[in-house]
């Protein structure tokens, strides 16, 4: 019996390789929300990820739009497959600064090779967009020794 | 006495602002290079910092290359002014891994309010490119209230 | 009476503008829509404008985003200001093949020097998407020498 | 006999797909010289090709360097092949004014399915640099039916 593309494999997928990003671990930041082309995912601030003024490190705004994108991306893609980013593009159009950030990551077009997302980054609490990012992923055969 | 732009006055400025980014206290990285229009930064290799395949992080990637960036053009700014990134578009050649890496950010085009800057990140042993970035920095007053 | 940003006003503006733009002509373009902070171009297919494949050329496709967004910048902008693109990136999704291109250009973000915008071409008849495009534009004085 | 990748086989598989361009004889632009992974186009002034104020329309400007790109990247391809742009960031440094632009498109990594490129355009005479581009190009293969 194959699950195919069910919604439970699609989450289940995504939160493994998720919870292998140790570097989302240093950041504090979870999956909220996952459908089949949409993620969702909130950081709390915290000093430690700031710039010298006092915002969300543009580094960090990249990365989690970045990681909506990407795995919003998975989320459309066969099974036996994972997703990489080949180029972003950050439009920084405010200085960011919440209690919790919250970054969607939306498939705009996808493909069997290329997948095309758009991301955002905003306040969760005002919805006050901070930055958006323009994404191309590819999708990739899971190297079984890798 | 003005120190104007001299290379010391640049060096210090640059470096009183780096050492207030929190968040690369939280990488490990540190400017290893300071020239006018040049900034170069290391920041070694730590699991913590990497994506769910061991390689580092497309989000530590591009922060390295952004602050670079960021810096090199700060370093072609009259005193008093302050940086902001604007936008920034990062394309993954290789995935990155390395003991040590180094992003070099150099300016392109200088501008009164506008300054282009590209970026690098490679194996600092080998020189191999992993990523590369183009990018828009603003020019801004310092907020004396910031 | 001052006019200040009345609709007709910046009509005026930007179709002065646009009609002074030697290349809109070659296209065969012509702005069908504007508003504050949304301009619509459509420009029906010619042979002339095709690459090796018979599609809208790319270079096309991205002058019609291109121009649409700088318009929707300029008409948030005050009277006795012009605007000039600063970058911009193009996502070719598809291959662009139509008998009239609709582009869209909107502001994202309005700004007293940067103005953010976002663009799409799509088929006029089916509202298919073939492009999208992400933009920095900026506010300068007119040149009264220009 | 197999002429394979020889230099003469890659030339005339570039100038048989250029030459198909309707948009660039439109534009007056040809190619002056090719290597593998480099090409060189020139097109002259035309006050056709301009914006409102007399310089190079930014559509012309990305068209120029997108082509160089493109051609660069097929000619790093192997024969049976061709190549898409998917996207591509152009950075408009200053205004366009020259008796003869010069665009050139580099090969700076290679790839089995991705290309990445860096393009510049330039004043032919003085070398003065206009705008710079990134772009990602994608190897398909030839449609027989296209």
């Amino acid at each position: 019996m194959s699950m195919g593309n069910s919604k439970i494999d699609i989450k289940q997928r995504v939160l493994n390789s998720y919870n292998q990003q140790a570097f989302m671990k240093l950041l504090g930041a979870e999956i909220v929300k996952l459908e089949s082309g949409l993620v969702v995912i909130e950081c709390p601030y915290k000093s430690v990820l700031t710039q010298q003024h006092g915002f969300l490190h543009a580094g960090v705004v990249t990365t989690l739009m970045d990681v909506a994108c990407g795995y919003a991306a998975l989320s459309t893609m066969p099974e036996g497959k994972e997703v990489l980013s080949v180029e972003f593009k950050t439009t920084l159009m405010r200085p960011a600064k919440a209690d919790i950030f919250r970054a969607v990551g939306k498939v705009v077009k996808p493909g069997k090779r290329l997948t095309f997302c758009e991301g955002v980054i905003m306040d969760k609490e005002t919805d006050k967009e901070f930055a958006r990012m323009t994404a191309t992923m590819i999708c990739v055969d899971i190297n079984p020794l890798g």
